[in-house]
Formats: C-alpha cells, sequence, structure tokens
C-alpha cells in the first residue's frame, strides 16, 4: 500500500493511545506522557520506523524482562562537566531524554557537558534528542552503539554497529538536526524499497555474488549493506562506539547481544554545548548559512536542504492532513 | 613515477631541510621546530599530501602575507569548560596544535573541555591533533571547515566544505586515530589516481553527463566529487560548519575566499575529554574491541583495520626505511 492511500490518525489520537497502553502497562504518570509523546512525535516528524511501527517491539521487550520500565538512569562518577550514567536497563527513550537533560543543565554551567550513559535500550529516533538540545537553545551532540548490524569496510560479516550520529544546532522554530545511521540504508529503509520494488536511489550493499547492488532484497538476503562512504563511516562506526564504551563503561558492539530483542546493555554519548555561555546567539550565522545553502541552482531544480529541513515540512502536513499510519500495526496498537 | 621507485630521505634530513627553512623565513625557535615536526611528520605517516608536498604552497602564503608567522591565537571569551579563541590568521597547525592543548589541558580540570577558534589558516594534516590527544591520554575531537569545495547532495556546484573531522582515542602505543574528510576522495586523492591512470575503487564523483563515475579525470573535469554516503556525509559537513562558526564566532564556509592561496579566516573546533577523570582507564576496552575486529574473516583475506592501524604500518616503514619523497618538490623545498 502506497503512503497516500494509508489511513490517517491525529497526533491527538495517536498520542492517547499510546499513552493508554503505556499506562496499562504500568509506567508512572510523567514518564507515560513522555515516553507516549517521543512515540507519537516520531510519526508526526515522518519517522514512523521509530514512532507506531518500532511500539509493538517496544512493548515487546518489556514483557520478556529486557526493558525495566521502572528504572531511572543514574549518576556513578562525576568529574565537572563529564558524567557518568547507569541506565539501569530502562525504557531507552525515557533514559536518553533525561541524559540528554542533564547535560544540557550541565552545560550552561562550564560551557559544554557530557554524560556518557551505560547498561540503557534503544533509544528509538535519535533525533529526539537532537531537536531537545536545539529547543533548549544548545547544540547537542548524541551517538549510541547498536547490536553488530554493518560488515565494516573489509569484512562481509556484521562487527560494527550502525551507530547513529545526532546533531542538533539551536535556531528557534528552525533548528537544523542531522540523524544519521552510519549504514547508507537501514534494513527498514531495504524492506520499504523492496516491498515497492523500487530500485534503492545508490547503491547500499553488496548481492550475493559480491558485486555492489541497488537491489534491496539482495542486500537483506546477504546482510552486507555498506557503510556510508565505505572506509569512512566503517571507521567512524568504530570510534563512536569505542568512545562510549570507554566513556560510559559500558559494553561495546561486541559484546552486545545479536539477538534484536534482546539488544540491550547499550552505551550512549550526550554532549551539549551552550553558544549562549559565550554570549554568542548563532541563529543569524545558521539563518546565512541557510540563505547561501538555498540559492537557486543551475538547471532550475530544487536546492538543497540543510539536515531537519524536510522534517519540518513533514511535521507540519502531518498536523494539518493527519498521520499515515500501517493499518495493520495500527490495529495490533490498539489492542495491546 | 611510481612510489616504489621514489627517493627516500631520512626523517631528520626531512626535518631539518623544513626547520632551515622556517628559520630563513623568520619562524622563532621553537615554533619553527614544532612547525617542522608537524609537517615531517605527515610524511613520515604516509600524508605527504599534507607534509612534504604542502609545504611550498604554506610557504608562498607567508610570503603573500596571508599567514602570519608571528601571530599567536589568544583566548577571547570564557565559560568553564568552552573558550573561544581568535588565531589572528597564525600558521595553521601551530594554531591548531595550541588549541588542542589548551583543550586537552582543561579536560583535565572539567573531564570535557571545548577550544573553538576563529580566524585561522589550515591546519594541514588534521590527524596530527587526534594523535597529540591521545598521546597526551585524553579523547580529541576536532573539526575544521574549508572553502566550498564540495556540492552538497542536490547541487551541482560547491557550497560545502569536505570539513574533515578527526577522533583519537588514547591507546598506548598505538592509538585509534580517524582522519576523514566529508568527500569520498579530496582533489589531491583525484590527481593521483589520474596520474597512476588508474580507476577509483569506488565511485567518487560525476561525469560531464551527470553520471556517477570512477574517472578521477572527469570529476576533476565537472568539480563534482561525492560526499561521503551521498546526502548524510552532505548533511554532516553543513552541521560541522555550522557549529564551528557559531561556537568560534568566525567565518563559515560560504564567506570564505575560494582562492586556494587566500583560504583563511577558517573556523575549527577542538573537543578534549578526558576518560582517567572518572577512573576509567579504556585501553583495555580498546583492545578487546580491536581483538574482534582482526577475528579471521571468511575467505582468508585480511581483516578489517581500526583507524590509524595503516598509519602505525607506514610510520615503522617509513622510520626504517626512510620517506619517500618527490624529487621535484624536494628539490625545490630544498632551493626556498
Amino acid at each position: 500500500m502506497a503512503v497516500e492511500d494509508a489511513p490517517k490518525v491525529s497526533y491527538q489520537e495517536l498520542y492517547e493511545t499510546l499513552l493508554s497502553v503505556l499506562r496499562k502497562k504500568g509506567f508512572a504518570p510523567g514518564r507515560a506522557e513522555l515516553c507516549a509523546k517521543m512515540f507519537a512525535d516520531a510519526s508526526r516528524d515522518g519517522v514512523a520506523s521509530h514512532g507506531l511501527n518500532r511500539f509493538p517491539r517496544f512493548i515487546e521487550m518489556i514483557a520478556i524482562g529486557v526493558i525495566d520500565i521502572e528504572a531511572q538512569p543514574v549518576p556513578v562518577a562525576r568529574a565537572g562537566a563529564l558524567e557518568r550514567w547507569d541506565g539501569r536497563r530502562g525504557p531507552g527513550n525515557l533514559n536518553a531524554w533525561q541524559s540528554m537533560d542533564a547535560a544540557i543543565a550541565l552545560s550552561r554551567q562550564h560551557g559544554i557537558a557530557c554524560v556518557a550513559l551505560s547498561n540503557t535500550n534503544h533509544w528509538m529516533r535519535g533525533g529526539t534528542y537532537g531537536w531537545q538540545a536545539a529547543d533548549a537553545g544548545v547544540i547537542g551532540i548524541c551517538w549510541t552503539n547498536t547490536l553488530a548490524n554493518l560488515p565494516p569496510w573489509g569484512a562481509d560479516e556484521a562487527r560494527v554497529g550502525n551507530n547513529p550520529l545526532v546533531v542538533g544546532i539551536p535556531r528557534g522554530e528552525a533548528p537544523v538536526v542531522l540523524d544519521m545511521a552510519m549504514s547508507q540504508f537501514s534494513f527498514g529503509a531495504l524492506e520499504s524499497y523492496r516491498r515497492r520494488n523500487q530500485p534503492l536511489p545508490v547503491v547500499g550493499g553488496y548481492d550475493p555474488s559480491g558485486e555492489l547492488t541497488r537491489d534491496a532484497a539482495a542486500i537483506e538476503a546477504t546482510r552486507r549493506p555498506l557503510p556510508i562512504g565505505y572506509w569512512k563511516g566503517s571507521g567512524l562506526a568504530m570510534v563512536l562506539d569505542m568512545m562510549a564504551a570507554v566513556l560510559s563503561g559500558g559494553l561495546s558492539t561486541h559484546e552486545i547481544s545479536r539477538d534484536p530483542l534482546h539488544e540491550t546493555k547499550l552505551s550512549q554519548i550526550f554532549v551539549a554545548l551552550d553558544p549562549a555561555s559565550l554570549g554568542a546567539g548563532g541563529a543569524d550565522v545558521i539563518d546565512r548559512i541557510v540563505t547561501d545553502l538555498h540559492a537557486p541552482v543551475s538547471g532550475g531544480g530544487q536546492p538543497p536542504k540543510y539536515p531537519g529541513e524536510r522534517t519540518l515540512e513533514t511535521r507540519r502536513r502531518h498536523i494539518a492532513e493527519g498521520i499515515p499510519v500501517d493499518p495493520e500495526i495500527w490495529r495490533r496498537v490498539q489492542e495491546l
């Protein structure tokens, strides 16, 4: 089914449905609202893969005891502007939100701050914490490790994670937010292309004969997606994992279960930088960069976009017209 | 001429030749030694493009007044662990070294620290400052903006810089150091492939008919190299430039002269994180990750390498066997 034909629900209906499930599962007041909001916001912003569509698995991981809904992260070591927290296997999005919140508060004291979080769960949509920092008027840089899902350059089996990296830069109502995994396409994206019978826009991995291909199904078969920039994204994925494990004292990708339902005890880094502490605003600087980026291109095509620009367009459309939902997943969530 | 046939010089001879030129041009004692060392180290580590081969242009930019050899960077704003420095158009490598040095010292007080440097010059080999941090036992993350040399995704003309990003992670004598620009291949790399009449190992940009190509000469002709990961590296290049300009108060890529001889007033970020401040060592964590990475691969090929691994191999070989030099450039430098 094409997205245009999908049934649509209002933001309010989506949020309240998720909230009601979380309350039923035992989430405390306050925590249920924030958790539901983060899932609903992801679908509202066009990231259903880590919004509504991910919600059933989140609930399943609670049911099997991987996620402890009552656990809250606690600081376990401090050194000025650098803190190490233990996520105690609490809900990944609540843990991440609280960690970025702590980093933001610390950055207002120290100019820059970092919270390194161990023992946490999948943070769902990484962009959430970039928007969180930018909305608070600070620059946020955060990343997570993941289970091994990406062959590093030179290997044909997964030994690194796709370790998403997020950067949020404040700019009033229209911040710049980059949210990128180190694989060119996620397995979720590959599945979407396969279902639509579309070739990938660029090569995304290897086919069974070891050739680079734009055939999503072939890459799903080999489990050999490409890192962005070949050896470069492979190297960046490695150092993100190393820094997360060293600073948090938690697990590295190679120590994390490869069973997606038991992908837990992740390590994450949350850095906040407060430009206002230097007396700098910054929105005017970003405005000038965006103006230059948006200058007409030769040939009359669409000018380039900055990271997060399309998100804001999608958000506005979904708020006005409703959020498209996968009817099968929507039915399942309503029955949870 | 193939690299194997290039004449070789000892590290000492290379260093002393560069040092003698710098002293002749008026560099102060101490500064001349450090500057010569950074250029010589780059060639020793296999990065001649930003070592010996870049030295003549560096001297030329001094001669035309773009680089002020007497200028030293000064702090202009402070907020705890975040400082803003003015590079006063001093030599880029000396400015960058001093900035990372200040960030390292600050990180020992605050756990994490950042120096944002404006008004500086090309830092030559970015990896230098990753090694500097790692050798000091701290994690270093730094990046620079550049003149516009990369078309962002969706445009056919350069509007972003290739903005190299560097990460150094301490691990005794064998740290992990990533040094990557946001273009898949630099123009220097394209030139090398063209001269050797070799196709690029992967597509690196567009040919005159707008198709992706592995033909280096075609990409040199269109000036349309590819960002790593297409839209992803394009977005990452944008946010690196934005953060550098906002935090340093200096210029953004679109404000920097497009004349390579006048590529100046760059903005750079130097972040240091001190794991020891949390009581963490970290080298054992990295050792375990590297051991996993180095496990044999199916088919019996070479296992993947970590960033910086090949650098150390090259360094050892060059120290033992001499550093290959381009005879024409070597002759010119000796005559400077």
